[in-house]
């Protein structure tokens, strides 16, 4: 199948979902905890989760699925043809803004990044990337307001825990920038890379699900992205990431040598 | 006048307004640095400001007025009918982001507030206080999701600096909630605290324009607001400010204490 139809598969489901979650907030919501006390998940998450994962099975019942409630696979390679899915992105936003989350899949085949969606649920801004094709924008050719940014004329955005334990001399950063933005969730956060609202965004810990949409739609813009150590990120686990335009990138990546 | 006729006037010239701040994204926009590298004023804030001095001058000549870019009566006290306007709070968001932006207007007699508007401009969203008849948004009776909301449950916003440089162990405060989120002006705070996005926003030094719409919200909605020593804001000065929902704004104000 070609990807522009795959795209317009997810795009069908993508939908479907968000009707589902915008549903739920006329409902009780179910929240539990996973690792620690502010890690949340609800029955939503998780059952949008199993409808991404029977919707990919009933279409592509050859392809992996590796999704943040664990109700796929779990591949140990990246081989093949691969899903990669983050059901709710931003969960505590979700329960305790019903605001500022996002839908995310990437699609990879090898290892190779081919298909990235990003949806701003509440704000019905859908983000498309094909690889060589560019990015669309609900349903629109999306062309970036900036090819790059530099990190002194520039917003950016690091996550609140290293802002506060200053990890790295991130607060150098910082002030070097025109000043610190936290969102709460990596999808919105790309989105405001997309829109060129920041220049940057760090997190320590990002799992697959949180980067491998972003990741198509940074080779699209020509946006760098990396793991702070400069390795490529891995997506078979958890890496602390960087993504950011190109000169902003470059200011920045020199603070994260001595991990 | 009745203040439901300010109130429309008002509506009318935000309007007016917005309109010509989303035109002037189709040219090029005049910025200065003011106080520091990162304190931008722009042409248009400035247009915006003469056009609300002109009109509130046009129709009330006998009240004072008092805003951002220093283009009224500046006076040295509340007697009597005081406008109190910021053109465009959250400039560098307007600069940079062309969004996440807001426009305030404050009305007050006697030091007692009685009007307040704040206007999301680019997400077209119009908030209205009127003393003892609550808010309107977008012209429907708003009613808050929440009248209380507790800290360990809920997400805040902490002005970047102190969090970087922990002023009053303010790091606490955020590891007590579910998360710190900074969004960059005190008007897209201020809804996100109406929204019940947030329960609390704290900022070193908030200017009379930056919170004295705000406060008009603030006594409408229940939520407490002051300067962080406890004493009351005083709208002719800047101000170290926390307005949140009282079980929040109670569970914080102890760290203040050692001014």
């Amino acid at each position: 199948m070609k990807l522009e139809e795959r795209a317009a598969l997810v795009k069908e489901w993508v939908g479907e979902a968000a009707t589902f979650i915008r549903q739920q907030f006329e409902t009780e919501i179910q929240v539990q905890t996973k690792s620690h006390r502010t890690d949340l998940v609800t029955n939503v998450d998780q059952a949008v989760e199993v409808f991404f994962r029977k919707k990919i099975e009933a279409h592509f019942p050859q392809d992996q699925y590796f999704g943040e409630e664990k109700m796929g696979d779990n591949p140990t390679s990246l081989n093949g043809p691969v899903w990669i899915v983050d059901p709710i992105d931003g969960t505590a936003n979700f329960v305790l803004q019903q605001n500022h989350f996002a839908i995310m899949l990437g699609y990879y085949e090898d290892g190779e990044g081919l298909l990235g969606v990003i949806y701003d649920v509440m704000h019905d801004d859908y983000f498309e990337a094909i690889k060589g094709k560019g990015i669309r924008r609900n349903g629109e050719a999306f062309i970036p307001r900036y090819t790059d940014k530099q990190l002194d004329q520039s917003l950016i955005a690091i996550n609140g825990g290293m802002v506060m334990r200053n990890v790295y001399d991130v607060q150098d950063l910082i002030v070097a920038s025109m000043g610190l933005r936290i969102y709460g969730s990596a999808g919105i956060e790309i989105v405001g890379l997309m829109k060129g609202e920041i220049a940057a965004y760090i997190s320590p810990r990002l799992q697959p699900w949180d980067i491998a949409a972003g990741m198509v739609f940074a080779e699209e813009m020509g946006l760098k992205v990396s793991q702070l150590s400069q390795e490529p990120v891995d997506l078979l686990q958890a890496n602390a990431v960087i993504i950011a335009y190109p000169s902003t990138y470059d200011a920045m990546i020199g603070n994260f040598k001595n991990q």
